[in-house]
């Protein structure tokens, strides 16, 4: 084995659809010969891994490393590193730590994963607050990287003006954005609008040589006016879970609907295929996750709900990184901004 | 003219489509014998009103209080108190403060019917701040009420606490719901989460003889699982304006999806009307506009694209509020809780 392989620890009983998922992404991502020069490493049940491998009737043979425990959506995130060091979430991250491996992908407790990396890895020089962003559907071809969504509440405005310059890099590395648009979460387009922090937060992007394009109003985060919003984690978390029950609710319009005479469920049934297709775009699993910027290492958190496809973007998102070395842009875009 | 008649000021000046939503609103309402018991007072430019009544050939003849100004959507809220004193906005409020009328309904300038009532009319003893909601579509029959979305940014635990105590006041006496349940916007379900003003807003409701319930998620406004969910205005209006964004982006995935074959136009063309007349469940229209609450007079205001069905509406709301007493209310409970 060539020692410059990328290594990269894949969480197999991270998600809904653990191992299953992860197994069959993992060996999606191993059966492109452009990932050759990776080394994939699964944390978790050795024996029920092996099985599972077997009764998938997998191809690929990974190097595991047993845990007998396993973090779940119950799971204070605070509390892994106390309590659960066996399982295969603390065990990634440790191997991350450790240097055995360079980056790990998840698609876990997100809250886990996030506090976990942060204490375990530690953040980058310069950084105040890791953040966790989401990716938002957008008008144009390009989905718009909303930064944080929950994971600093009451963030001050310098960690918010970190989480823009982190994202900032993120966008122009990783998904070939140029010089990537970057927009305040506001109520107005107006410098004088918003709450204290976040007229504080628009001075230091305004000063900054950021390509910070002003507020972005909350209508304007599909419009893709900005590639990058930034806000408190407080109000990011709320338009990221209220954006994910919109589906809930247009679904159980259509069901109401459909139950008011036969006519209109002989509708409802022929629409259904189509709007299906077409929501296909608001798919989260083509983005591969999102990263947990700012922790010193490369950390990919995904979707509960995560397919094969979304675990196999995951593993192309952690390689990109690690290659593209984003962590060290991170450190060292910090560092230049102070001095 | 018996003197109990109910009178309600109509800016005829003040929507998008005024003034002619605006008339034939007012002449729906008046169709009804049951508002025989309310006078409507028009504020507006009268020549033009008069001209519009007699091209659209309506037959009811209202009260004109001519105006040769108006309020537009680019007049900064707090001007029009020192500039704008011949508006139908000012002047309607100002009618409601000499006591010659009972109420007033307005879908102009959401910002400068807020400011201008409050400044004009000042507040209900114990308010502190006057809110703005806005009706969300649930799956349940009752919308849900969302307070404030955007009169009060940065606003104090005790405000939002006020906005609670209001909200359940018109839920239960204008929507009829019995008790109606009250949602704290919150990024988790427990009493810990959130920021700290979140957290402290959390104490208060939780001591108040309202029906709290607790925590509510974002992806948890449409459950109806609270009747009223309060918040910070900042939030509110991103939450707001967010969600109207919906509906666009929805639109622009589906104009692609049909520009990509022939076929998939069909397919589109075909789905279209059966989503328009779903989405007909989205309405804001029905609910007739929202409440100013807690200022010194009946104020409703609307969506700048009222129709004439929604100023209808709103002319219902504005007589119900004047009958049941709200603002009666309001100051009574109020008081009750400081004691």
């Amino acid at each position: 084995m060539p020692v410059n392989k990328i290594k990269i620890v894949l969480d197999a009983m991270g998600g809904d659809f653990a191992p299953d998922s992860e197994l069959q992404g993992a060996v999606e991502f191993m059966n492109n010969p452009q990932n050759h020069d990776v080394q994939i490493i699964l944390t978790g049940d050795e024996q029920l891994l092996r099985n599972r491998i077997k009764n998938l009737n997998l191809s690929v043979d990974f190097e595991i490393v047993d845990c007998k425990d396993k973090v779940t959506m119950d799971d204070e995130p605070t509390d892994i590193i106390k309590r659960k060091r066996d399982s295969s979430l603390y065990k990634g991250i440790e191997i991350v730590k450790d240097a055995k491996a360079d980056a790990f992908v998840s698609s876990g407790n997100t809250g886990a994963v996030h506090s976990t990396s942060t204490l375990v890895l530690g953040r980058i020089a310069g950084v105040s607050r890791p953040t966790i962003g989401t990716f938002f559907p957008s008008v144009a071809d390009n989905p718009v990287l909303l930064l944080d969504v929950g994971a600093n509440v009451d963030a001050k405005p310098s960690y918010i003006f970190q989480f823009a310059v982190m994202g900032s890099i993120y966008c122009s590395q990783i998904l070939g954005i140029k010089n990537p648009k970057i927009g305040l979460l506001n109520i107005g387009e107006e410098e004088s609008k918003g709450t204290n922090d976040v007229r504080e937060t628009y001075k230091l992007l305004k000063a900054s040589p950021l390509n910070f394009i002003g507020n972005i109003e909350g209508r304007d985060i599909f419009s893709a006016h900005a590639d990058v919003v930034v806000c408190d984690g407080f109000i990011g978390n709320i338009v990221l879970k209220f954006a994910e029950s919109f589906l809930g609710i247009l679904k159980s319009k259509i069901k109401n609907y459909s139950e008011e005479s036969i006519i209109k469920k002989i509708k409802v049934g022929l629409m259904v295929p189509i709007l299906k297709d077409i929501l296909q775009q608001f798919d989260y699993q083509k983005y591969g996750g999102v990263p947990l910027l700012g922790v010193n290492g490369v950390v990919i958190i995904g979707h509960g709900k995560s397919s094969p496809e979304a675990v196999k973007n995951m593993l192309v998102r952690a390689k990109e990184m690690v290659q593209k070395e984003v962590n060290k842009s991170i450190e060292s875009t910090l560092k230049d901004l102070i001095n």
